[in-house]
């Protein structure tokens, strides 16, 4: 019996990709028998000081432009064109922007290997025609794949320092997620599995709106009973959200890293709590301090708000949701910050 | 049918006794029907300035000593002879420090009314012949009463203030627990209640040693991940050790305030936490930080620490508590804080 040896390739190539291509390029080296070691990672194509970013990766082995000053394993591939980096892969790792997925999908359908296996590590919903859907479940629905999913208290800058950290793999198919967690984790980055792919992903999108709710409390000086039992009531309906809409969604899941650690450290870092604080402080809207704030980067939790909004409306489920229902008020209708606190 | 109005006695007059006094003196008065207006309010008899704290708080409605510059209630009487105090007492709030319960209790036995109902807002677990026990359990036994707890994300000065916080009722007789959530609640101060007298109580004690690794990872300037990661893994444990000692305890329990709410601001802001932060960042003794920057103040943590350690030594469960455990060699066994990151 010949056993095929797994290839990997990372889709996506930012911070949060490079950090994990960190992890996967030392890992398959550890466990020979399973991966081939040769990784691909694919990067869209873009010129950093005339030169093509691919290039200096390659040459280099580190990523200037997202990750600086960390060093790939040389068995890292940067590759620019996406069908040829998913050549002969059969274990898939998304890990690019929200907004990228439909055009890589499309690209992907039909060209991927019939038996790969894929994991999502892209944070969000998706909202299409006013229903909610799951990154991974329209990964899994274009490409005919099983996906798991990789949420946790991951800020991507202190994995790379190789700090202690904790991430929940959400699966279907147990024999896959065995084999992600032996490709992904270290042990400086602990990873429990658990069989609830909605509760994970939901938290991991879910969970920027709160965090908008506590740099609320940040910017109304509000005591700490206030802003810890602002995070409580979010966490409680980031559950209650996620059992409306999805059977199968476990109570123990909010329990892992995806659910209190990382709304711990997203409700005490993080750009959304840091906007919402400062709106809520100075009185500037959302859209202008994102603006002037934040370089080019995108919030995620006012998106997530308006979208959950929508969808809640749609239902005539608002008023069950006081808090996200008070974060798209205090962001969209112009609310007072101080009505949060009043609604609870 | 006549109906006998419920009379209160608040046993303890410290920061926290005295906002409960002021809650439970206007809501007396709001529900004439079920409690009588007069409330007793018992008064460790001291001097300030020559005058006794009894008289002062009586003539000025003012709990000078330890909850300056808020006015109580007119209907709180202060009384220095604890059995003067319950005298005719249906409902019995106990809120003083851990280590006068034992004297109390053997001056109030045999001197209560027989059907009193007792409530403890004491933080702390009971180590008995190397056993543990739970305060609630100690007055339910030693005076013969139902025993609820109360316990939540509750720093004083903040309800003093009247910031919005929630709190946890646990219960074993669900008419007694609304009778207190009747008495104690406010808007600014959200009860919710719960079947689970251990639980809630464990919680308010352990959460104190996790609060002590929490301040470790400041001390040693760690990461938003990790510090996120401790928080969980404490909670987890809390929830582990819980389970070992007691039936009943509920999963949900652990969502509630006296859960993840109280441990992420013990967490952020607290005692424990900062003791154990100058530890890690200076390394002098708990007990010569405690001296120099408590001001007279003592660490629960660090003495839960070692009950806990005793207990689970005793039944040779020390392995399966990393975190406990590490706390515990770091405070008594002069491990270094950086050894608490490894184990985990």
């Amino acid at each position: 019996m010949s056993i095929v040896r797994e290839k990997v390739t990372i889709i996506g190539s930012g911070n949060w990709g490079s950090v994990i291509a960190k992890i996967i390029g030392n890992n398959v080296r550890k466990y020979p028998a399973v991966f081939q070691e040769s990784v691909n990672m694919y990067v869209f194509e873009e010129l950093v000081q005339g030169k093509k970013l691919t290039e200096i990766i390659n040459e280099t082995q580190e990523n200037v432009k997202y990750l600086p000053n960390v060093k790939l394993p040389s068995n890292i591939y940067a590759e620019p064109d996406l069908l040829k980096s998913v050549k002969d892969s059969s274990l898939l790792i998304f890990v690019l922007p929200h907004q990228f997925i439909d055009g890589t999908l499309k690209t992907l359908k039909g060209n991927i290997k019939s038996d790969a296996k894929a994991i999502s590590l892209i944070k969000g919903v998706d909202v299409r025609k006013g229903g909610l859907d799951l990154i991974s479940h329209v990964i899994s629905r274009e490409l005919e794949v099983d996906t798991s999913v990789l949420m946790g208290a991951n800020i991507a800058s202190e994995i790379a320092k190789e700090e202690f950290s904790e991430s929940t793999l959400g699966y279907k198919n147990k024999d896959n997620a065995e084999l992600f967690k032996l490709l992904l984790e270290t042990p400086y980055f602990k990873i429990s599995t658990i069989n609830d792919i909605a509760g994970v992903e939901l938290c991991g999108a879910l969970k920027n709106v709160v965090a908008i709710a506590a740099g609320i409390c940040d910017g109304l000086n509000a005591g700490q009973n206030t802003k810890a039992a602002v995070i409580r009531i979010g966490l409680m309906e980031m559950k209650k959200f996620a059992r409306l809409f999805y059977d199968g969604v476990r109570d123990e899941t909010f329990f892992e890293s995806c659910g209190i650690a990382d709304l711990i450290a997203t409700c005490q870092g993080g750009r959304n709590r840091k906007i919402a604080e400062a709106h809520a402080f100075t009185g500037k809207s959302f859209a202008e301090l994102e603006e002037t704030m934040l370089n080019g980067q995108k919030l995620q939790g006012t998106l997530t708000a308006m979208e959950v909004h929508q969808i809640l409306e749609k239902k005539d489920l608002v008023d069950q949701f006081p808090l996200f229902n008070s974060v798209y008020e205090v962001v969209f209708k112009d609310v007072k910050c101080s009505q949060l606190l009043h609604k609870l």
